[in-house]
């Protein structure tokens, strides 16, 4: 159990965190640490009316007081200056780790950021989002099952690493392990592109004459396909340009594979049409969630 | 009510038809007929054994003795074929319809084979469907709330377009009107695109070497994203291919669209990546399904 956990940007990820901690008794007390905004003190106001947090802090030094455990879930653009603000307060036995998307950006971030505490930094990235945010939609339950990646370098602290498996195991989660830079690859791949294609798709519509009655009609298909345009312009923006190079190489593979389809069609290939797209019906059909 | 519905295609769409129709009370006898394949006559022997259809019809001949209306629900590319071997068999008093994806392409053959009778046939697109297919994946209730487009033309016969319209009212449907070139557009942009980039990421991904990592860790996003990519690849290659010039020209906008973002990501340019997910969030955000 960590005696006073930190969690910065108390959103759907810091928010569940927290109400899943909560849940296992796995914190004494819990702090809340938002930004220098009237949102942020409102969405933090409404996160202690709900029992999500237990108290208000007001800076990172206060934040910082007495805490053994800090979980930073702002946005992931903010990691470098969050940490930077957070060093001088870090007392040896605490342990920082974090939520963001991305993770090769964050490590360097950190190294950065923490210089010689950087052994205490724990990089990780619960695999568990929805399409609302802010602290209303935080659940004790969001990390059930869910896959949780941390990323640990050599120089990370062994019992650090360790804690941090263990507390978000007890929270739920099946936790596992991958080097920064193949986590970035997957997830470019498997959530970072889908976000992206998603948008473009709702906003290229929009752009149309007729987008009212194409709207309009969309179905099952549309509605599941652009579920996560739904997301946070903020976070999805800060995603994108942290992981681009990764991003930008998996969205070149799809462009090409957008193109062999369109030449296909456009020549009437029937044959090599079905071809593809059985291929993708069986490798999408023997997936489970 | 109609005396003998004959059903071409018994499959997810045909089949869930013949269910609805039944629940009405809207048939006193329904036949199905399939292609001369083993496939085929084994999905009709399985239909028989559900109580989906009544009886197999051998032949058009036989499938139309007797028979006020026709529903064809085979693959849209079949749909000419289908209509020139019905021709010579349909009396004055039946009624054609069709549940096909794209219409133009359909209201065209049948204009070529059914000649001097097209004033019979009411094309039609009820916008239901799922991601099995096959005769064992029908319900009953799979039109219930569902919009269903009829795009009839000026010499279509105002008696047999009431009367598919009533038919699929009872059957559950909201049933609207549009002219055939407008519905491809629509369903170009909402329906026929996001299949073509579902099938497409996850064929793209497959292609790449650490494809099993990042399936394995696809998460709910993915899920949704791509459900549609196991959906029949002989429906979707028809449907491409059948609303070829309508997909190709909303492909193209949804590419500007891409090509824009990865400018804007390359760039760094955080404000305008977040205006364009906005913009896309506000309006996925207010679409009602």
């Amino acid at each position: 159990m960590f005696e006073r956990v930190a969690v910065f940007g108390v959103g759907l990820i810091g928010g569940s965190f927290a109400l899943a901690l909560d849940r296992i008794n796995g914190a004494r007390r819990i702090v809340g640490v938002g930004r220098n905004s009237p949102s942020s003190r409102a969405n933090l106001e409404r996160a202690l009316q709900l029992g999500v947090i237990d108290e208000i802090a007001r800076d990172e030094e206060e934040a910082l007081r007495g805490t053994d455990l800090v979980m930073l879930a702002a946005p992931v653009q903010q990691t470098e200056a969050l940490l930077a603000a957070i060093q001088p307060h870090l007392t040896l036995h605490a342990i920082v780790t974090d939520a963001g998307s991305t993770k090769q950006n964050v490590v360097e971030a950190a190294q950065r950021a923490l210089g010689g505490k950087f052994p205490q930094f724990v990089p990780g990235h619960p695999i568990a989002g929805k399409e609302n945010s802010g602290v209303e939609a935080a659940e004790a339950t969001l990390y059930d099952g869910k896959r949780c990646i941390l990323t640990p370098l050599s120089d990370t602290a062994g019992h650090a690493f360790e804690r941090v498996r263990d507390m978000w195991t007890a929270c739920g989660a099946v936790v596992s392990s991958m080097d920064p830079a193949q986590h970035d690859r997957v997830f470019a791949s498997v959530s970072h592109l889908p976000h992206l294609l998603a948008f473009a798709l709702v906003a290229a519509i929009a752009r149309e004459d007729d987008a009212a009655v194409k709207f309009a009609h969309a179905g099952g298909g549309f509605r599941d396909f652009t579920r996560i345009a739904a997301s946070s312009p903020e976070m999805w923006r800060d995603i994108c340009l942290a992981n681009k190079p990764a991003l930008l190489r998996e969205l070149t593979a799809f462009e090409q594979e957008v193109a062999l389809l369109r030449r296909l069609i456009n020549d009437g290939d029937a044959d090599a049409v079905q071809r593809e797209f059985a291929r993708a019906r069986e490798i999408r059909g023997a997936l489970r969630f």
